[in-house]
């Protein structure tokens, strides 16, 4: 079937499924809703894309995404540098602030070791992570990739390098969430629960 | 607590809340996914974006989103220009056309009557809509208006004045879709379906 809608239309409703989540029929409303009720809204969006596309680089010290040389939490006086975490992507670093507490900076991979895919440790930053441990300036490394098998063999790999350095090295504590119920937590999370037991 | 994100970071993640169905979270998910994996996705977006705000109008004929003169179905000389089917918004061509079966042409309201929000038959197009009852070439009107408070109020307008043109007014049927079962209809539906039964 031709398109209902004219080329302009038709090519913006199919730029937005570069939107993770998006399909064909919420980019339909979406594009019909912007341009029937918020067009200076979609203008903003337009202005604030090419903005950060053409600002948005990395942290020259932790490697997130900033349009500064240096991100706000590498260069807060008042976080403490001798403690490092190294997280995969900046949404988990969003999600450890949120969650509060911890004070020390961040190093931020942007991916994660995987030979399928190619990617190996040039790929996410683990000379320039080295670089950092060299200098002495940090006494720990938090190990706070993802718990999935590349994650895993990540933060092994990041760790070996480390105490090679000797750097105190710690990975977050994986297991049963709190709050959570026994009955709705998947096998692999509660088999691991039992075997990093804790002695009382 | 100060945003975790550098200020044209932050500005992406609040314009992107323009699209409907987008809240703060999957607006961080869209602008660390478009920064990290997809730059080019993300400039095609903006360019699109600002090439519809400036070229998509209004079709002089139907009132549809076009940056067309006269919208491809209006200018189609295969469509029956003799029958006019009235909705109120792209979508519900959209809708209409993806059943397939009819042959005439739109008029699309870009809006509904509705008072209580100040909106008038002019803000949708309603004397455009009688002049071009006035030329004779529409023989029926379809109404295909929500069923709505809004859509009856509107389709009950329009109805009253195509009837004093001595055209042919019709409303779509309204009832138990097709397929679905009884007891999963809602009872103004269902309490409509009975008032609407059709002798056998």
């Amino acid at each position: 079937m031709a398109s209902v809608f004219s080329p302009l239309i038709d090519e913006l409703i199919s730029s937005l499924r570069c939107l993770p989540g998006v399909g064909p029929k919420s980019a339909q409303r979406m594009v019909l809703h912007l341009l029937e009720h918020n067009r200076d809204g979609a203008a903003r969006l337009a202005r604030s894309l090419e903005q950060a596309i053409d600002g948005v680089g990395r942290c020259q010290r932790c490697r997130t995404l900033t349009e500064q040389p240096v991100c706000g939490i590498c260069e807060n006086p008042r976080r403490d540098g001798s403690v490092l975490c190294v997280v995969e992507t900046p949404a988990d670093v969003v999600a450890i602030e949120q969650a509060g507490g911890y004070q020390g900076k961040y190093f931020v991979l942007l991916g994660r070791l995987s030979p399928i895919d190619g990617i190996g440790p040039e790929d996410i930053g683990i000379d320039q992570l080295v670089n950092q441990l060299k200098t002495g300036a940090v006494s720990e490394v938090i190990l706070a990739t993802n718990p999935t098998m590349e994650g895993e063999t990540t933060a092994f790999y990041i760790s070996e390098r480390a105490k090679d350095l000797g750097v105190t090295v710690s990975r977050i504590a994986h297991g049963v969430p709190l709050g959570g119920e026994l009955e709705f937590v998947d096998g692999g999370t509660l088999a691991h629960a039992f075997s990093s037991r804790k002695a009382l």
